[in-house]
């Protein structure tokens, strides 16, 4: 590994030894690797030149960012770690074409920023905004405002990439519209680092909207709640976010944060953000209001105060981190089509009672993706993986059996790769791997915790 | 080829001799290929036992649909013609999930009449309504709302293709997101048909919009019309279309249509269409008027008379047409990033004058998709051929340096195989082939024709 010092001069950013705990998990820190090398490129060049020898040498290489994924995504298997969070800086956000390039390495919260403080708008926005732009493209990150804007995929306007073999593809251009040759990008995009290297983004954006303003809806049951969502979609009102949440997991987050929701009879609420023109929205918020109360909404809350706005959302955006306070937990994104949701929610409920396992449940209800925390609780370490394997097993089946999918927004990685593998087709699998053989034939990109291997 | 006989039961629908000279060709008719078969299957096992003869005896394929292309993508190489045309039935409008389920040989103007005769509206609207679904997909079909919309691709929820081999893969599914595997179906849309062969669609509807109104917007130049688009889309007025056709163009949509436009004294016109509630829609045209005013429209004349929209709209869509009817012509959609269309048409202006050449350009503002038809006049096949090729060369190579692409809906087919080819980089030319091969690597799949073989 010692020639790494020769293709990255710069010694500070070459680790043989010492390699950091955290570069060698996830987030959550479960799951760890091992790696004989840790190195921080700062341009395609460099990437490029270090594939080429670990292609050369058959060294396996994790592409890593700021390592938030909660899925073992970053968890290397020996070989070369690829940490590209140096490479962050905004390169350009071109006003005439509404778009911006950036290095893969930019924090999704410091490209929202910088973007908005020029009167444009980028509107994926998934929980963790410390995450890089990188591992957002890598996962296809959803978040809240899917429902109206879509996924990271459909902001992603082109990209260069480095392949296994070091070779510099760009793929993508600023133009809006192209029919010309395979869309190379979109094989990319949610590949979790096992097809290339992303090492330049160029991202579409968007107008930013003059006002946004949220609802909190308390129903007296989530049948009803989400009964209505529907409803909402179908009156054309665009909501920016439809989030569901059970009383019982706003407890979590109103421990955990110290802070309340009104209307503490409720069993669930709906969370509906609507942006755009202020005279637009609060017109949209009164439709909403007349609609969600003829479905049974015990009342309609217009957090108009952005102090409480921010209350209400800090509680809905700590759940995950509510539940981990108190227990282990197993993270799951599933996704069912938006007719779904309560079956699969019901579903839920049962496998809660009947496998004796606590499983949070909320989610975004207007895209069908339902975030499960599953949770040890004082299980010993035995106990706890037979009674996940079980409980899991009967989750994901029924997800599959309403029609389902794995992951929205989390990604397969390692903690959902025999689900899926026992979920998916093989003629799906065999295509999936004949496209990696492709484009990485010596598997040296992340292949150990690929379902492409 | 007489084993055909044999998977296609009913003999009326495989022609071994006296295939249409249609079959043969595009909709413009100048290409001509030739087949030793024609067959009409009605299922995706047929689909599938056509394709697993074809591919154990390495004949061609070439699948078609309405045939409406212009660029020769369904010229066949010999072998096999395999016209979807008959699998043409919308097999589920689903109003909970939002998505409807239909065969590939479905014309869109029969799938846009379904979803809107139940309250839905499915947005990709390229200019020839009479293709089919299947084959907007493969071309990845764009059209007059994508600058509001999108694309063809961006409604594309799920496919089932037929692989070369035979093998059936099912790709998405009706949940909105999914982080789960590779997105392969992203790999087919706009793939032209030489990965595979298309044989169920399942695409994302939105609700109907209330109302739509289209303003004729004339200038005195065609420089202060397009340099009004971007001041429209900054201003977040979210028009459906923003079309730009120079009056001396719209002059031979007048005489072909014998309809005339309003202020013949301009020198350009834009169209701005909005959609959505009617009272939105009133005051977005104020805006756009007030706006459009300020950038030194001469007039702004909104179409509330639907019998005048629909007349405006036809000179509009005729243009193409309209230049048939008095010279052959050679067809190009060149993109290039909104900011670089006037360069892009005065570049065009010049070639016509220094090329002595007519070019009628007109387009997509929104987009930046330019519309050439380059005229062949009284030609010679000989002088039309090098003309044509060395105005061809300096277009495209005007659009390359601008950061445009060869073609934004049409694709790339045939007629510009050549232009695709001498503008691609090698390493992205040779990822698309390891591609190719990975799907289909007896290249029996349209490979003529591709950039692939």
């Amino acid at each position: 590994m010692r020639e790494l010092y020769d293709i990255i001069r710069d010694k500070d950013r070459v680790l043989l030894e010492n390699i950091p705990e955290a570069a060698l998990s996830d987030t959550l820190g479960r799951r760890r690797g091992t790696a004989q090398a840790l190195v921080y490129p700062l341009s395609t060049e460099e990437v490029s030149a270090v594939m080429r020898f670990a292609w050369k040498n058959r060294i396996p290489v994790t592409p890593r960012g700021a390592g938030t994924n909660l899925v073992g995504s970053t968890v290397p298997d020996g070989g070369i770690i690829l940490d590209l969070s140096r490479m962050n800086r905004i390169l350009e956000v071109d006003l005439e074409t509404f778009t911006a390039t950036a290095e893969p390495g930019v924090l999704l919260q410091d490209f929202q920023a910088k973007v908005e403080s020029m009167g444009l708008f980028y509107p994926p926005d998934p929980g963790e905004k410390a995450s890089t732009l990188g591992g957002n493209i890598a996962t296809n990150a959803g978040g809240m405002r899917a429902v109206k804007y879509g996924v990271t995929r459909d902001y992603v306007r082109g990209l260069t990439v480095v392949l296994a073999n070091g070779d510099v593809v760009e793929m993508g251009s600023k133009n809006v519209k192209d029919a010309s040759g395979l869309d190379l990008k979109q094989l990319i995009v949610g590949s979790e680092g096992t097809l290339a290297v992303i090492t330049r983004c160029l991202l579409r954006l968007v107008g930013r909207p003059e006002y946004s303003l949220t609802a909190l809806v308390p129903f007296a049951s989530l049948h009803e709640g989400i009964r209505s969502v529907p409803a909402i979609l179908q009156a054309g009102l665009h909501p920016t976010a439809v989030e569901f949440v059970e009383r019982s997991v706003v407890v979590l987050g109103e421990r955990f944060t110290g802070l309340s929701y009104p209307c503490p009879e409720a069993e669930a609420y709906l969370l509906l953000t609507f942006d755009g023109r202020r005279e637009d929205i609060e017109d949209l918020v009164e439709r909403a209001r007349e609609l969600v109360l003829r479905h049974g909404a015990l009342d309609v809350v217009a957090l108009r105060d952005p102090v409480r706005a921010t209350e209400i959302w800090r509680v809905r955006g700590c759940l995950v981190k509510a539940v981990e306070a108190i227990s282990e937990q197993e993270p799951v994104d599933i996704v069912v089509p938006i007719d779904k949701i309560l079956d699969f929610v019901a579903f839920v409920h049962q496998v809660e009672k009947e496998n004796n396992i606590r499983m949070v449940a909320f989610g975004h209800a207007g895209d069908g993706n339902v975030h499960l925390c599953v949770m040890r609780g004082e299980r010993s370490e035995e106990d706890w993986n037979r009674d996940l394997g079980a409980c899991m097993e009967r989750i994901y089946g029924e997800a599959f059996r309403l029609g389902g999918v794995t992951s929205g927004e989390h990604g397969i990685g390692l903690s959902k790769r025999l689900y899926y593998l026992s979920h998916t087709s093989d003629v799906k699998l065999a295509v999936q791997r004949c496209v990696k053989d492709a484009l990485d034939e010596r598997h040296i990109l992340n292949d150990h915790k690929s379902y492409l291997a």
